[in-house]
Order: C-alpha cells, then sequence, then structure tokens
C-alpha cells in the first residue's frame, strides 16, 4: 500500500478506539449503579452513526457548497450508502473510514451531560439527529472543500482549526450545554461532594486510550513528514502540561491532587491542541496546555454557580478548552511554510511565517478564529436544544425520579455492572 | 522500511492485543471467583502458541502439499525453529510474525466453552495439540501456497475468506462445541438467568481491544489500497451494524438493550465480516453486520434448548457467524478487479465484477463456498473431540464438582480476583 | 509522508500508551487504598518528564561529547525548549517525539519501589532530577551520537544494547533499589502473603498494553525491514516463553501458577529482549525469555531473602531481567549484517555473523557488555540514593506510620478508588 493510504487506515483505527475510550472514561465517572447505561450512550452512537454515516453522512460532510438548504446541510442523497462504489476512489474510501470515526466520537462526547437519567431510546434518536443535523453538515463547512467555514477569511488570513477544535469539541460542547438544560438537574448527585467516581482505574483506562487514540485523531489528515512529527510532539506536550495545569491549581484549590484531575487535565490539554496542534511550537503547545488544564480545573465548578447539571463537564472541558485552543491561535499561531515542499528531503528546513498577535502577526487571525467559535456554538446548541427539548416533550427523553434514584442500569438495561460476591 | 512490512508488523502488534482483548471479554462474562482462571486459559494460550509457531506451526501452515499426510497436516520438520534463519527473507519474517497471531486467537477463542470448570495444564495440552493438529495444518489449507482449499473451485470459482471465517471462527467454534460437550455442564451457572457477568466495563474493555485489534486481522493481509480501504471501512460498519442488529433483537426478545448485547453484536459483526471483508460493498457489509447480529441473538439461546454448555458462546457468535459470513458470499460477493492495478494512482477507480447469487453471479460461488466451511467445521470438531475424551479419560479436563462450587480461582491459580477491602 | 516517518510515529505512539500501561500493572498489584497514588506516579511522571524533555532533556540526550561536565550530563541549554524549531529537520521531530516516550516510561518504572509509602510531591522532584541527572545524560552516553558507551569497545566490538537494557531496565531497577533502601519497609504488606493483588484484571490489562506498546519500544528505532520483523518476531517469542517458564517454575515453587506469575513472565520475557531484539534468532529469544522468566520467579524472593522493600518488583523484574539480556548478548547475539543493505529487495537473504561466545564469536562481546551494564547500575543508584536522600532529609519522602495504615490514597489523594455501592 501508499504509505498515505496506511497512515490514513493506522490513525482511523486509533480514532475508532478513541469512543470507547471515552465510555470507560465516562463509565468510572458516574456511580456504580450506571455505569452500564453511561457506556451504552457511547457504544449506542457507534452503532448507529457508523452506518449513518455510511448510508448519507459522507455526502453532506463532502458538501459544503450549492444553494441555501444544500449549503448549510449538504446534500444527503448525493452517493447514498456509497452505491458509487464502482467508480470509487480507492484512496477516498480510507478518507472515508477516517472520517466516521470523527462523526462518532463527536456524538458520544455529548453524552456526558445526561449522565444518570437519559433513556437509551430517546438518547440514539438524538444521536441519529444531531449527527445528521449538525456534525455531518458542520464538518462539510469546514473540511469538505468548499465550506463558507473554509472560504472565511479576515485580511487574507484563513481559520486555522486542524484537528476540530470547533466542530469537534465545541460543537459537542455546546450540545451538551443544551441538553444539560434541558433535561435538568439529577435528584441525587450534583453536587460537588457526592460527584465521587465509581472506579477510578476505569477512568484512567479511559483517559489513556483517549491520549492514544488522539495521536490519530490530530496527525491523520497530515501529508507531509514535518507537520505529522510537530502535530504528535504537540499531542504529547499539550496534555501533559494540561496534567501539571491541572493538579497545580487543584493542589491550590482544594487541597490535594487527584487522579480524575490528572486525566481531566489530559483531557483539557487535548481538546485545546486539537484545532492548534498543526500551528504551534512546542513551547507554545506546552504553554497552551497548562493553561487549559489550568482553566478547565476552574471552570468544571461554573455548573454548580450556575446551576446547569453538565454532570461529566462536557462544557467544562471541551467546550471551554475547545474556545481556548481556538482562540489561542489569534495570538501565537506560526504557519509552516516549506514543511510539505520539504517532504521527504532529510536535509530540509523548516520555514515557518508569523500568524498570531503575539507573534508578531496582527490581529487579523484573531478575529478570523472567533467567527467560527461563535457560528458552530450558536448553531449546535441552537438544534441540539430543539431536538432535546421535541423528544422530552413527546417520548421523553429522562427517566422519572423512581427510576433515577432506584439506579437506571437495572431499569433500563435490565441488571447491574458489578457482581463481587 | 518498505511501507508493506510496517503494514504487516503494525497489523500484527494490532492482532496481538486481540488475545488479551478476549481474556477480558471472556473473563468479564464469568463469575468473579473464576475471572482469573478464564483469563489464565488465554494467557496461557499465548505462551505456548507462540513457541510452537516459531518451532514448527509456520513450516505446517506454509506447506499444504505433497503426498497424503504432509498434505493434511503439512511438514513440521521442513524448517525447525527457523534455522534456516540465514536464508531468511526479511519480508518472510514479518509474515511470520503476523500469522503467529492468528494461530494464538483462534486457539484462545474455544476456551470460551469451558468457562468454571476446566483445568487449566489439561487445557494447555489441549491447546497445544489442538493448535498442531488443527490449526497450523488448516491455515495451510487455505492460505499455504497449494492448499486444497486454496486450489478448490467449482465452475471456476475460487473459495473466497479473506481473513478467516473458516480456520479461525468456524474452526474455534466447532472446537467449542466439542469441549462443551465433553465435559459437560457446569453445575451452577448453566441458566440464562444465572448467567450474568461480574464485570460489565471488563467486557466492555475487551469488546473494545478487539474491535480495534481486528482492523490488523482483517486488513494486514491487504497489499494495495483499495482492498485495505474497503476492508476497513467494512470492519468499521458491520460491527456496527451488528450492534443495531443485535441490540434490537434482544430488546423485542427481552425486554432491553444490555451492555453485554452491544459487546455481543461487535463481536458478531466482526466475525460476520472477517470472510467478507474484501469482497463486499459497504452497503451490503451493513446488511451483513445487522443479520449476523441479529442471529446470534437467537442462536446463543440454542444452548439453553440443546443443553450443551457452551458457556460464553463461542458456537453461538463465532461458529454461527462465521458460517453466515462465509456463506453470505456467496449470494453478495464482489470481486475487486482492478483495485490493485490502481495501486498509488489517485485518479483511479474500481473496477468490480459480481461473484455472488444476489448480485448477478449465479450459483458457482454458494457451492464453492459450502465445501470448506463444512471441512473445516468436521475435521475441528473430530479432532477436538478425540483429544478432548482421550485428556478427560487419562489425567482429567474437568475439575471435581467441589472445586467448582468453591470456585476455580482459588482451587486452581491460589487466589481471588479481587480485594477491595 | 515519508515510511519511516510514519513508523517512527506509531511506534511513538505505541510507547506513549505503555506507562500508563504501567500504572495499571502497578495499580492493580496493590491494595484497593493505594491503587490512585499507585497510578498517580506514572500519570505525574508523564505530565512532567514530557515537559522537561522537550524544555532541555533532549539536549542533554544529543550531547554526549566534550569536556567533562557535558561529557557527562550533556549540554542542556544549546536549543532551549526547541527554540531553534525554525531550523529544524522534520524528520528530527519524529526522533524528538519518540525518544520522549523513553524518558517518561523509564522514570515510571522506578516508582514500583515505593508503593504504599510515598508522598506525591517528593516524587516529583525525585522524578524530575532522576530525569534530568540520570535518564537525558545516560541516553546520551549510548544513543547520542558519540557518547562513551558507544564509542566504548573490546577487541573491536561494541556494546550491543538495542533499545534500552542498560538505560531503560538495569537504570531504573537500580535507582529502585536504591529507594526501597532509602524509604525503608512498609508497616502492613512486606510479607509475601500479604502481597496479594487487589485487582487482578488490571494487572493483566497493564501487562496487555505494555506488550503491545513494547513492540513500538524495541522496533521504534528500526530503519530496514529484516531488522524490524526480526525484532518483531522476537519481541513476540521471548514474552511468550516467559509465560511458560515463570509458570513453570512457580509451579513448582509455590504450587500453582498464577495470573500475576503470567503478567510477571511476560514483563521478564520483553524486559530481557530489549537489548537482544535485533541480535538473536527467534529460537534464541525463545530460550532467553523462557531463562529471564524461570530466574525473575527465583528473583522476586530476593527482597524478602535480604529485607529491602521492593514493591512491586522492579529490582526482580527489571534490573534482573535487564542483566540477563544485555550479558546473554555476550554469549549468543549474532550481526545482521546483509539486512540493512538488503531492503526493498524481495529477494534479498540475511546474512549474518557470529558475535556471542556460544555461536563462535569468542570472548570480547561479553567482556564489551559488561561495562556499561555496570557504569549505568552504579550511576544510577549512586545519583537515585543521593537524592532520595536528600529528600527524605528535608522535605520527607515517606508518609507517616498513620498515613500509611489509614490508606494513603485519601490521605494524599482526597479519596478512595472505588464506590461500587
Amino acid at each position: 500500500m501508499e504509505p498515505g493510504t496506511i497512515w490514513l487506515l493506522v490513525t482511523a483505527a486509533f480514532v475508532l478506539f478513541m469512543t470507547p475510550g471515552l465510555a470507560f472514561f465516562y463509565g468510572g465517572l458516574v456511580k456504580a449503579r450506571s455505569v452500564i447505561s453511561m457506556m451504552m450512550l457511547s457504544f449506542g452512537a457507534m452503532g448507529l452513526v457508523f452506518v449513518l454515516w455510511v448510508l448519507y453522512g459522507l455526502n453532506m460532510a463532502a458538501d459544503g457548497d450549492g444553494d441555501l438548504i444544500p449549503h448549510v446541510l449538504g446534500n444527503p442523497f448525493s452517493d447514498f450508502a456509497l452505491s458509487d462504489l464502482t467508480k470509487a476512489d480507492p484512496s477516498a474510501l480510507a478518507g472515508i473510514a477516517f472520517g466516521s470515526t470523527f462523526a462518532v466520537i463527536t456524538t458520544a462526547l455529548i453524552s456526558g451531560a445526561v449522565a444518570d437519567r437519559a433513556r437509551f431510546g430517546p438518547w440514539m434518536i438524538f444521536a441519529g439527529l444531531w449527527a445528521t443535523l449538525v456534525y455531518f453538515p458542520t464538518q462539510g463547512w469546514i473540511w469538505g472543500g468548499d465550506g463558507w467555514i473554509q472560504n472565511f477569511s479576515v485580511g487574507g488570513r484563513e481559520v486555522l482549526d486542524w484537528a476540530g477544535g470547533t466542530v469537534v469539541h465545541i460543537s459537542a460542547g455546546a450540545a451538551a450545554f443544551a441538553l444539560a438544560l434541558v433535561l435538568g438537574k439529577r435528584k441525587q448527585g450534583f453536587d460537588k461532594e457526592s460527584a465521587e467516581p465509581h472506579n477510578v482505574p476505569l477512568v484512567l483506562i479511559g483517559a489513556a486510550i483517549l491520549w492514544f487514540g488522539w495521536f490519530g485523531f490530530n496527525a491523520g489528515a497530515a501529508t507531509d513528514d514535518g507537520t505529522g512529527a510537530l502535530i504528535f510532539l504537540n499531542t504529547i506536550v499539550a496534555p501533559a502540561a494540561g496534567i501539571l495545569g491541572y493538579i497545580v491549581i487543584e493542589y491550590f484549590k482544594d487541597g490535594k491532587p487527584t487522579a480524575v484531575g490528572a486525566a481531566s487535565g489530559i483531557v483539557a490539554g487535548l481538546v485545546a491542541i486539537t484545532p492548534a496542534c498543526a500551528n504551534l511550537s512546542p513551547f507554545w503547545a506546552i504553554v497552551l496546555g497548562a493553561v487549559a488544564g489550568a482553566a478547565c480545573c476552574f471552570a468544571i465548578d461554573l455548573k454548580y454557580k450556575l446551576g446547569y447539571d453538565d454532570s461529566l463537564d462536557v462544557v467544562g472541558l471541551h467546550l471551554v478548552a475547545g474556545v481556548i485552543g481556538t482562540l489561542y491561535l489569534g495570538f501565537f499561531a506560526i504557519g509552516l511554510d516549506s514543511f510539505t515542499a520539504a517532504d521527504g528531503d532529510a536535509a530540509a528546513v523548516a520555514e515557518w511565517s508569523s500568524l498570531g498577535l503575539f507573534v508578531g502577526g496582527g490581529i487579523d487571525q484573531l478575529i478570523t478564529q472567533i467567527v467560527p467559535v461563535i457560528a458552530v456554538m450558536a448553531y449546535s446548541f441552537g438544534v441540539a436544544f430543539v431536538i432535546a427539548k421535541a423528544l422530552e416533550a413527546t417520548i421523553g427523553f429522562r427517566v422519572t425520579e423512581d427510576e433515577e434514584i432506584a439506579g437506571i442500569d437495572n431499569v433500563l438495561h435490565g441488571g447491574e455492572a458489578y457482581k463481587f460476591d
């Protein structure tokens, strides 16, 4: 096989592994009586969204242009169910496989907001609708080839979002915020004292798989050696600094560094570096990771102050760190001008241009970055809110109070997660 | 390194990871008092079969030709312990590494039939004998270069089994059925009510590692971009549809979708796509996955009706889905004629030929597929039955009733899996 | 991307995954009340050492030459924080990413010696100082380009240590021995009877991730197909034989094979093959794995006889198997003379030269091997001892007796690992 195909396929497998990793990260954080339910939200999304992606999602994500509706939503019927496979470009299939894994993990991320109280069936409907109306088309906006975010520019600067600060993390975070508002607070467990994880090793297993898989997430689309290597190095140091940033703040704020704090710092650093991984020097990636880790350690307390039950901090980690990483580029971004040209030339050196405000690039990049942040956030929040409200008003999204207190694993999935006797 | 070697080695590591994944999948499904024993069956097989493979297994698997005994069993002594390494073709070593991982996981798969009651020593003898007498030679039959399955054809059609529907899943499933018959039913736990897993997250960790590793299993032998990418896409959508097929049936049959059902659906979809991954369009891969998931959800109840204690459903998942996937090719297979030729040409499109009955290819492919299904099933069942009977009659394969009720982890491995106090 | 870059990056991700794997391996082995603390020692090291590596560690590791201090410690300020990225060779960045993962896992390995009784803050200081004063410079000694171990030879023979028998395993093992001596014995738990793991599946999850990741660890630096494939095959069979060697001895010594024994055998085989993976035929790799597994099964009892509390057997596994593997090369090493030249030539065969005493290479290789073993062991032990003593004498390294008995997860990290009720 061609090296480029090998790279895309290996990284696609890495990213696929992330969604179970997310299920374990989320699953370990909830109570023992709702861990099955929590993990099923991710595994259910894997079942549904992978299938929808191949049936029509990839067409919507590939088509960001045309008149109004196609411009916003893409065209789901241009090549339904890959029926034109007889004309398929082999290398396109690898890209389709890679893309499918992004649609799934983004949808699964949202589920962290509805821990302990969402019904499985309505969640599956929500997941299918949200992927269809939000994820598939917004991917087209930014990576579809002719999407409006791709075409947006201020002062000649293009939007920088390498691996999905906007369409993945901000999008999932905004939808999570909508769901937290619609479903409301848990009867039990929505206070800092009782938010203790039932299985810390499971949380860390999840975080470890996420970090491992994130190399594929960030670097899979790289086609030249320098960009790929820089992304890798930044995907190493940003979450590492995220650990330090998070647990240092945690130490001063709460007195003790925790394992969940270390895991949250990893996630914060990974989210923040996602849009920025190809456009920062490793030093500024370290700073970004530390800043994101520290900021998220504060941000996760917002839900208690403002009173929305974003149970597992999708807002506090993904929305906040996604915004930080995307806007940080406005200050510190550099462009790797000659890495592509130097591909394969061992003696080559990189040449850079300055893009961010603080590295001599002026204000234009920052302004350019703000627009997609706001657009994706508003769109995802709005659509998610409407879908969730409609589900809650019709078939009901949330379990009853009795069911919640009885423990939803038994009620919804007919059993408990552990039998150690 | 050459891209082809990189691909083989990375995918070999993926497949190696699958056997521990299987150990966790199986281990989570049993009672807490026999999880160590369950996992040791897989880890023990890893220790033994990897070594046997290098000592003589690879020679048996490479040699499908000659007079009667070598024709059936291969020639274990042609290059004992890779002693001819001084003449080794470097690229052959990568293939030997890749092949070793198949021998190990196939052997380990069988252990699901003997949960809670097999002694470790006899299992190790069984594993060594079965790998030697069944796995090593049957791999030669189909992939050895001149094996009889490879040479078998009806109406000019060759047997299609890309990654081991026959020699892996049908073979392991048939051997598992033999072991279930020889060892008999458990004293406790052989009824649907008490078949609850002791650790659902562990089951899902295992299923996730299996899915991740299965990309290597299915795609490792691909040498052109289009085939590799198609396999990947099919290895994504078939288990995804398997989840949906399984939990939908489970919902209508038992009232609630379960996490073990989702994991079983993943495995069913993966098993079914294994022989078919390079010869189906993604749409028909989705259908296959859904069919396999739904069928296995019914098939796992057979053991209760027929009264054989295939404890963890090796028959109900691997044998059934392996047969479905292999025969499904007779109806829906297509051949990717020009992907190989187009390798590396970005403008290339695939050209296909119709092979299966329902896609215009006539009946010959279906007839061709049936023969190796039956041959491998019968051979593996027969040899496994004889080995197991001989072990049970001599040194004893099964623990005593007292030991079984006391919990075999303590009895066989001197301790318990968990100490949470 | 170039195939060589893809290989380095994929293997870097594999090696990064090993440190969480180690955290689970170690975490499962301790008591339930100190599993968080145990895992935090690894995750904390990930946070700190990755950052230090990019700030200055890579410069120290790259610089093995010059006058005395730079010769020993390297020059940390030659390219602080990769500030010369504007001149970066893209392929060098991939190597920097790969190298960072070695620094982290080596540091984390040491933590096995201080289970149940080390404070987190002092551990972080120790980790940073030890990485700076021992790991970074010793990597320069052997792989830095002009380091003294690299230049050392007896009778024209160069030191063979492909992936870190000396600077990784002997180095970590010697430092662990120093920490065990400085921190002293645990009040509870330092006897063979109470050394039972609290979570055996977690131990095996860790061992499985370690094995998977170790393919990257051993093979990442390979640049030709034959060497890469040989390393893979040896990294498969040595730990497999390690399982067999360990549990056979365990059976005769203690009566029963255990799951922790199987996991320890995997680690022993992996450690022993680390320095030797590119210089042994697979047959002699099997023998090495079996010998290392068996020897470590005896070696882990030394701590009880000699009275040092190397809690999780860093000495008994990593130091002992590291020495075995490094010296074994003196007896059985072969050199792969023509694999590099044959790269990409499918018809090529390997040509070998004899290096070890028992394969006809004379005594020089053995003598050559002994020197770095002793040098690295003494240096790492000495520096670790001084750092640990200084920490214990000033801010205190060990928890109080009350804290230890109360359970350090609550005391140090404000919570318990499990809540199953």
